[in-house]
């Protein structure tokens, strides 16, 4: 079975190919070679169906009763997600959230290598984090051009992150990984990925909030001396 | 209409719940009081169903031909999340990615309060970051306890944060927001929310993909003289 080329897989199941593939690289640096969905499911703690569909996107299908062959699976979600290959980027904005992107190494792992990094205040431009030399906002579109970046991080407070995405779709930068709390408008054919640390924090609260109730009218009913 | 007591609401529309608050807060600041589905969905490039969907787990809905008031709006939002109230957090791992969320001011506008900070590597212990100071690991569970912490906020290293978790139990946090690449077993009754960036890069790199394929099929058709 060979991937379906009109699609891109439904973006839930995008979403989790990495926490499939962190799992899988230590399983397999721990020396084995075949995983069942079934395993890969309690792991995980989500359905064995689940796991199928998802990985089945990958176009690999694990075999009755044998499973994965992980080596396999893990090529299959790389070359899925293109990251055997590295992809260029420019990150702007080197403030708290910039510089931990710099200085995050898994990146490299996913393939995505920041070559250059912006900012538009003088007193960070020259500055060196992780390998890299912060230069000013104004060269990026013309770097961008002569480097055919493709891609471009956006890391800067959500009232310059228009004015950025605008040079990056002028230096030709087709994907932009969108960090500022806003949304961008951006011309067709450019694709933009909303990045709102607050989403996860969201869904925390409201599990968080579920939880205490449940508690509360547990607790209830529970007999004196358990809250010890 | 009240939201339903025993329901959660779908977690992709509370993940998108912080992206809504985002842009009324906006049209608030503006001095905007009204809005409808269909110009929120344009300016978020949804479908006006799907906003009004979204909304309606807040308990709110809009009124036909003037749309949603924006203040009552915003109240029911925050409400729901329950980010008019400040939830305590303990953040473990002061690397580059925790002092960023050590330094990131939006946590307050989200009802996040990070009160101390801990880190196993006794040369950070005692920095202050962004108001907090370091302590030191095996300080956590103690503290946790006594100071009635429900949040705990993982940003360490895949290998150590099993027993970060396992500290943050023993302390009774009820909430583990964990950035680590792996996922974490925790009893019944804790709840964990896995932030993974590398999942917004996996969406990213695979509409990337689909983009060029669509533009390198179309690039075939194309009159010459259309690229300058």
């Amino acid at each position: 079975m060979t991937p379906e080329k009109n699609k891109i897989g439904s973006l839930p199941a995008v979403r989790r190919l990495p926490t499939y593939l962190h799992l899988l690289r230590s399983f397999s640096e721990s020396g084995r070679e075949m995983v069942s969905s079934t395993h890969i499911a309690e792991k995980l703690k989500i359905e064995p169906i689940q796991v199928r569909k998802d990985l089945a996107i990958t176009g690999i299908e694990g075999k009755p009763k044998v499973g994965y062959y992980i080596p396999a699976l893990i090529d299959a979600i790389e070359t899925f997600l293109g990251w055997n290959n590295t992809t260029d980027a420019f990150l702007v904005g080197v403030g708290n959230l910039g510089s931990a992107l710099l200085g995050y190494e898994g990146f490299r792992k996913h393939g995505l290598k920041i070559v250059a990094a912006f900012d538009a205040d003088d007193s960070r431009v020259g500055q060196v984090i992780g390998d890299v030399e912060v230069l000013p906002i104004h060269k990026l579109s013309d770097l961008a051009m002569r480097m055919h970046v493709p891609m471009g991080v956006i890391a800067v407070p959500a009232e310059s992150a228009q004015s950025v995405a605008d040079a990056m779709v002028l230096g030709g930068i087709q994907a932009i990984w969108n960090f500022a709390p806003r949304s961008l408008d951006v011309p067709d054919g450019v694709v933009v990925q909303n990045e709102d640390l607050a989403s996860g924090l969201a869904v925390l609260s409201v599990k968080l909030a579920r939880t205490r109730e449940i508690r509360e009218t547990a607790g209830t009913m529970l007999p004196a001396g358990n809250g010890g």
